[in-house]
């Protein structure tokens, strides 16, 4: 067997077989195979794909390059939740101290943003002292007393992804369902799960911009998890427009610490309560949506979310009283409102010009090496379907730097769409594969 | 522009502007662009192809990588022959020496055997003393004295070739039509030639099995050379058997002396003529291919053609004695017969296993880093179409170590089927595209 045959297989068409994928997914990570070859198999799995049986097992290859996780010796189930990226995407921080004080235990491992979509990882570090970076026993430590964690990927943990993941970042192979589908759920997998929920963003701001596509992805993620035996559901949601009203690191901090309050926006509010609901049922923590929700509403009165989170936060290092004071959290020097150019109702709130604006004013990354400035971005006031006066806000930018403001604002302009008639309601809750 | 952009436009199926094309090849020979981005951009293109323009530009920007030869000062018209490659071709080495004395100029440069059709320096360098490796002032000297040089490619031509070829042999991208055309038409083109004549082998024994796709790389190069207003006429010929009677290096050196004094074997010399006349036809030289084959017949008869070969074997170091007393040529120390088993006719003679069974005796390469043997080799006495005895010799193996002969041995026995009927009679000449 030579990694030239099975390129040449796979370039016209043929599959591999397991014993050979494995093979594969080894020899790289050990450097045996060069990048060269590697990047024209994958341009060769972009274009010829995958069956199920050869995404199983690469998947399961990938996942089994490093250490994966066991945490069989905790008595409950182990549920996480997965997005595909989107713009003012925050779910993650509320929800995961919410279903941990229903009960479950979450190892919730989060990215970092780039390009004009957001990290959960990015969002925490604004809360000052905060450690995204935990050694394995740290991890599991805090995960043990807590019942939740908020950290970043492991560096023993799913290694082939990381290496693959640069070299397809580097050759044009990235937007391919399979490859795609099992760098995510390798990595979930590693975690030893009992059970899976998918956020699977559609729209302009997402990665995957209409439903069909985002529907293969989802059914693609599913399948892998039932050949791995593991319970996946994922749910489409829209990414047509920002979801809640913040969109930048501090300021997504607020909202979270709104929704745990029981105040945060109906839509961000309704989000977490749904892909909550499916993480709890996937636990067996509840036998209906309705119960589960009844659980997390609970949870968030009684304060026990919000403890659960400050206990988490202090456990990783961050200042548990920037919760409470939120003037601790970073905060941008100035402020512009962005005013609607005339009355009428918002017909386009557009995600992706909004998250690329964020990242112009500083909120995100244009490369894999910068840094990101935790206290700019951008509050949106009215969303699609909002009636609106002229000259009354749209938006408030926060911002450091009157450069990056007037970059922002050359996208923000043409964002809103202000129309003398209603667009059809849009909805929220798109769909789900299970 | 960035590669990245490019290679995911080839990916989706997209062209490629002159622009990009041109910087693509610069960058990637500067070493500018990475293995990994090109060998990911070339499986793109294998899989989806090039248009007509691409192919164009492609081909004139590897031509453009390096020097390109200059001849006109030459006052005659330089033509040269390429063949894709087969088993006991040895064409080219009777073939310049008989159009030079016709007065045509021929800049021809060979290659090397790898896999299991041989390769014309090689079989050139069994003559003692003969270099292939001529630098840019001795090949024009040869050529401006002789009017045919037989060297192998200058370093400083076409180095995008040299670069994206062994690429390409490391990534499973070889076998592409436009891949492959752009790189025999730019190492061509880039000798400043008024006229090609290729000789696209077709059958078992060469690179493309069947008629429609050697027609269709014929109709490719073909059109490359339009492109850049170059004559270039394509012949398809039969390689589903060995050519001649000889397969290794010194042993095609006697055929291809045999060709020159007026007596080879009727296959390989009808392939001279025809490819012969047809270079004499692009040079102007003749009007019509019954003049040139007439030129051409005279050049055999009257010793010129003989004279001329000897003359540039001894201008490239050679011993011209080797050509008259042909003991001074190398040859292996034993010889075995192998024999029909039973009457009848031959029905098959196949190319690639006697092919292969003279690289397993060392005539050829397993890898570019081997040395060949060059008295090692097959003559082959009965081939498609006659009628042998029970136990007469279907060929003498000549070999050196008893071992390399057991395993030629081992796919001889296969290579010859004989039959109780006789065969439709095999076509030497199959087609050609002008």
């Amino acid at each position: 067997m030579t990694i030239i045959e099975l390129i040449e297989r796979k370039r016209d068409g043929g599959g591999l077989t397991g014993e050979e994928i494995r093979w594969i997914i080894t020899e790289y990570t050990a450097g045996s195979i060069p990048d060269y070859q590697m990047s024209a198999l994958l341009m060769a799995i972009f274009l010829r794909g995958f069956n199920e049986r050869e995404l199983a097992v690469w998947t399961e290859a990938m996942m089994h390059s490093g250490d994966v996780l066991d945490f069989s010796h905790l008595p409950t189930a182990k549920v996480d939740k997965h997005s595909t990226g989107g713009v003012g995407d925050k779910v993650s921080i509320p929800l995961a101290p919410i279903v941990a004080a229903c009960g479950l235990v979450v190892p919730m491992m989060s990215g970092r943003g780039l390009g004009h979509t957001g990290g959960t990882l990015d969002k925490l570090e604004s809360i000052p002292g905060f450690r995204a970076r935990l050694d394995p026993d740290e991890f599991g430590q805090i995960l043990e007393r807590h019942g939740m964690v908020l950290a970043g990927q492991s560096e023993t943990l799913v290694p082939a992804d990381r290496l693959i993941y640069a070299l397809r970042d580097a050759t044009g192979t990235v937007p391919s369902i399979p490859l795609i589908s099992s760098s995510i759920m390798s990595k979930k997998l590693a975690e030893d799960l009992d059970g899976l929920v998918l956020d699977v963003k559609v729209g302009k701001g997402a990665f995957m911009k209409h439903e069909a596509g985002a529907r293969k992805l989802a059914e693609t993620m599913v399948g892998i998890g039932a050949a791995h035996r593991t319970r996946v559901v994922a749910i489409l949601t829209d990414m047509s427009q920002p979801l809640g009203t913040t969109v930048g690191n501090a300021l997504e901090i607020h909202e979270s610490l709104d929704v745990l309050a029981g105040n945060g926006p109906p839509d961000t509010t309704e989000i977490v309560y749904k892909l909550g609901a499916e993480m709890l049922l996937l636990g067996n923590l509840a036998q209906t949506e309705r119960e589960a929700r009844h659980m997390m509403r609970d949870a968030v009165d009684s304060g026990a979310a919000m403890e659960r989170f400050s206990a988490v936060i202090e456990a990783q290092g961050g200042d548990p009283a920037a919760l409470i004071d939120r003037s601790l959290l970073p905060a941008a020097r100035d402020t512009r409102e962005l005013r609607a150019p005339r009355a009428g109702f918002i017909t386009r709130c557009d995600a992706l010009d909004i998250g690329t604006a964020a990242v112009r004013l500083g909120a995100g990354r244009a490369t894999k090496e910068d840094d990101v400035d935790p206290g700019v971005g951008i509050i949106v006031h009215h969303k699609v379907g909002a009636e609106v006066e002229g000259g009354e806000p749209l938006a408030t930018v926060h911002y450091n730097d009157e450069q990056t403001l007037e970059n922002a604002l050359g996208l923000l302009q043409d964002a809103w769409e202000v129309a003398p008639t209603p667009p059809p309601p849009p909805s929220l809750l798109i769909g789900e594969v299970r």
